[in-house]
């Protein structure tokens, strides 16, 4: 079998309790099974972890990957993938960011990272091309992401391309995040504290090599049909040009699936207030992107005026708006900017921050926690007073924010009194900005989430169930095929790897990614590809003892009507199980299902019969 | 008269009011008269300015200057001057800033740029070689100087060198600076105001012109030497290499010269907690330069711990420490280091600013100030809590941020019941880290500054006095001709310009000048010269109503005797003008004085007799 196009047949392993690099040989197969990014890394990382092992323990690895379209010149594919066992989930864990990183990572002359062990101090890795390098960085611990991302260049080269964790993920905050190239996040999940365990405070790439595809000159045709895709498509200019993802805020709002006051209610006033338009009016600067992606979702915006001022970020998406403006409710736009800013330098997930704070906010406003606990601090929703502390003391693990750096599962459990009801997660992580009692895919997307909680894995069930026509939201009738295919999707944008806000059609991306890689796949090809990742997904977690029972909500979803709504959770499963193939018991894929997808291997592990 | 060499012979004019632009002659005799940097632009200002304007007015101007060394690739060089009338003193100010701005002024082509009138929108101005624009800047009108920076960069060219102002510069602070390339400042007197007041956010100079010198060979070899003398003088290694100006404060503490508690003592314990070894051992990440300096005296340093944790700066430098640490009594070296990093960020000047809060610490003691007057702020000395807040309600004008940004002269009107005793200014400048009261010298560099009460003008005094053995610090004999002296040194290396920690003997630096402009200067010519541009900015003064009575000091100078000191200001007054040709009754100089430094066109002006 030929070398796979637009790849380079090499993973780099980096040991950092021995200090020991080598490269290894990827195996093609893998690329025609598993693609890249999200695929190859599951793939992976089912292969290089024990069952078992403890997140943050030297036993956890870190995969960073790419895919065939990476770096290709194709809008949204600037995108790497990175894998590991999560320390807020306990879970497999992968989770996407972009920019500069994910292709330098390409030009180095790799397809993945893996990083094992535990450095015996404070470092950061230094790759350029085929040199390895392990430095120490104790003068780096303690920074910022911002300031970490401009020192190393400084010690190392202005253009070298940094990945690496703020205080949150030094001090093992389980939601913290690894950030890369000025502000672009992993952000769920928590792949900055196991990072922060390794001692490992950031990741340099310089390549020098150039990317190819197997076809270019079919490719370089593709390209030209995709950019029309693009342009053609109205959500580019309409949606992402104008807005990026803030737009949403006044179509879920509307819709009464924008959660706010920690999920108790929808529908909020406040939505005016936190919306796109006021984003567009009163704070963006300019439109950004990660090169050489034409659509140019990320909002540049600054706070010009009140206690605010002088903030400036990227962004913030609609999950951010969601978390402070929605879960915490604050009205105030400055306030939610400065949240997404500091996140971002603190190396914090936006969102497990927010929904963890409303929690608390909510536990508050009910007397489980009280003043004695929180320092002093009044927790009330929409009031921002204490914001900047509050983030400033999760990441550094001080006061009352180390107890909010646990996140909502483990708060729970500590506040006991009913708390674990409303403690808006599923799996450990913090549920992404849409009430399925007003969408109800949504609550399988959230109860059997690869990664637990997340919107990210299914989230275009959304626009099909409220806008498509063909869908009644509130019934949980067709929503486990339609779930299973959202999430399909979804998998093979994310192991191309390309961005799911590039508005290239599928039949599209099917021939660019054979062009790409020389193998001649048909869509369906890809799907069937993606349903294989989707379960070797499944497999990991049910390795980690995940069981039908385990795929679930929060009370406040299936007890709590929400405008007469609640979630009918064991229909819905019953269905998304079908669809799967999955034991509608046990929620294991069957042997059946494992030996259709080609992963006998995996049943074999699994134990199946 | 040939065109002197390390010049370009040319002036930039850009009048905001019509968008006009255009390129004038430097007059050659003025290289030789004045050099460059600050004695150029003390005549250029006094030509310039019609006298009795008002500083923010758009009758004001903003002169930057280089001069004949600039960006020659001698350690040091990297200096420009800006002149302007100050809205914080009324009278002469220039202040000195480092880095690539001043080199790549020289690159466009011209050796001074004049900015006039004031544009009708928010703009910002630039400079590509001789093709200028005025462009709008209303997007980044509220952000902070390291943002501005940054975004101007994004829209012209990352190579692009920028200065700028933040918020306290649009809100026309009276204390607001100019930051160039992140975070060096021309930091005192309020140009940042004045450029607030022209609605220019920031200027961004991009050249393609080589720097030459008038005899190429000979510069070289003197370059050699130079840093040959720069190497083996010990200040350079153990001095700013270790420490940069830091290692200041144990010196001036054990001396009983640093101040506390806003002047109220000496000999502080607090001492020990921010001095230059506690910055070493526990803040100090790296030390920086403006390149090529050979020095590195910048200090880059950052936070680890504590509620400032994750704060970044270059510095403090002394001044900084003692206006935070000294003037506030912040026992905390992280609150100092914040101070220093949002000062830049938000375009103020650190020593007004301390000094400005310190002094409302005193008043809030004394009670002549309360809680009623601070919107509830509890103003200690030692307390920082308040000061993130202190600082941006300063630089935005919030609440009792609003009377602290009017500094102590004003605030000390505002106040009254006696407070104008201990605002430690003169002229409406806070004063420099150095009690007159244990080094009688500084007495006349504050009371005579050009600019006001700064320590820059003759701060090379203080060393002679204290550790030469030739003076006695305490008592006013020999202080006039030493201080005279000390200003023209200073006013030397501002002129050439070079940076004055640049150990370059003054012998060898009269041969640079002289091989880079071709001019024959003896050292005894260019300190006749200095003497010459130390007249021209008293008689700047003069002709704004200076006379003998504002040549005067904060009277706990005078009368509150510490360490059983006070200064005795009329004898070292009548010494240092009997030194400097000054009439002793008004301070004015003499026709005679003027005439031998050839500046008769003053002396007409100022219609002396």
């Amino acid at each position: 079998m030929t070398q796979p196009g637009g790849m380079n047949g090499k993973i780099l392993r980096v040991d950092l309790t021995t200090g020991k690099a080598q490269a290894e040989e990827l195996d093609s197969k893998d690329v025609q099974k598993f693609l890249g990014g999200r695929g190859l890394g599951a793939a992976l990382l089912f292969r290089e972890l024990q069952p078992g092992i403890e997140p943050l323990s030297p036993q956890n690895k870190l995969i960073f990957s790419i895919g065939p379209l990476t770096g290709t010149g194709l809008s949204g594919t600037s995108k790497y993938a990175v894998h590991t066992k999560s320390p807020l989930t306990g879970i497999y864990l992968f989770a996407v960011s972009s920019r500069h990183f994910g292709p330098e990572l390409k030009k180095c002359g790799y397809d993945a990272l893996i990083v094992e062990g535990k450095a015996a101090e404070p470092s950061y890795l230094l790759v350029t091309d085929d040199k390895v390098e392990v430095r120490k960085a104790a003068h780096l611990w303690g920074l910022t992401t911002d300031h970490t991302e401009k020192f190393v260049q400084r010690e190392v080269s202005g253009s070298a391309r940094v990945a690496c964790i703020g205080p949150a993920g030094e001090n093992l905050v389980p939601y913290a995040c690894i950030i890369n190239d000025e502000g672009r996040a992993a952000g769920r999940g928590g792949a900055g504290a196991v990072m922060g365990s390794k001692n490992l405070k950031a990741i340099a790439l310089q390549g020098s090599q150039r990317v190819t595809v197997a076809d270019a000159d079919a490719y370089k045709a593709l390209l030209k049909r995709a950019v029309t895709e693009i342009q053609s498509n109205p959500r580019t200019e309409k949606i992402f040009q104008r807005y990026g993802t803030s737009s949403t805020v006044s179509s879920m709002n509307e819709a009464g699936i924008m959660p706010f006051r920690n999920w108790q209610m929808v529908r909020s006033p406040i939505g005016d207030q936190i919306s796109g338009d006021v984003m567009r009016e009163n704070y963006l600067i300019c439109s950004t992107n990660c090169p050489p992606c034409i659509t140019k979702c990320s909002k540049l915006c600054a706070v010009k005026e009140g206690p605010y001022a002088g903030t400036v970020s990227e962004g913030p998406e609609y999950e951010t708006i969601y978390a402070f403006g929605g879960c915490c409710e604050f009205a105030d736009f400055g306030a939610i900017l400065y949240a997404d800013a500091f996140c971002d330098r603190y190396g914090l997930d936006t969102m497990s921050t927010g929904v963890s704070i409303g929690f608390a906010m909510e536990c508050y406003e009910r007397g489980i926690i009280g003043p004695g606990d929180t320092g002093g601090l009044e927790l009330q929703f929409g009031d921002h007073q204490s914001l900047p502390k509050l983030l400033h003391d999760i990441a550094y693990r001080h006061g009352f924010g180390n107890v909010l750096a646990e996140g909502t599962r483990r708060m729970a459990e500590q506040f006991g009194q009913g708390s674990q009801d409303f403690a808006m997660q599923a799996k450990g992580m913090e549920l992404g900005g849409y009430d399925p009692r007003g969408v109800k895919g949504m609550a399988l997307v959230y109860a059997c989430g690869p990664r637990g909680g997340c919107h990210h894995a299914g989230g275009r069930t959304i626009p099909q169930e409220v806008s498509s026509g063909q869908y009644d939201r509130f019934t949980p009738e067709g929503k486990g095929a339609l779930v299973k295919d959202s999430r399909e999707q979804r998998v093979l944008v994310d192991s191309a790897v390309i961005c799911s806000f590039t508005s290239v059609q599928k039949p599209t991306l099917a021939e660019l990614i054979s062009a790409a890689t020389g193998f001649d796949f048909s869509l369906e090809d890809l799907y069937h590809l993606s349903d294989r990742v989707s379960n070797v997904e499944r497999a990991f977690n049910v390795r980690e003892g995940v069981r039908r029972e385990a795929d679930t909500l929060p009370r406040r979803l299936l007890n709590e009507p929400l405008e007469g709504q609640v979630v009918e959770l064991d229909t819905l499963l019953d269905d998304f199980y079908a669809a799967c193939g999955w034991d509608p018991t046990t929620g294991i894929p069957t042997r059946q299902k494992l030996h259709d997808l080609d992963l006998d291997d995996i049943a074999n592990q699994l134990g199946l019969v």
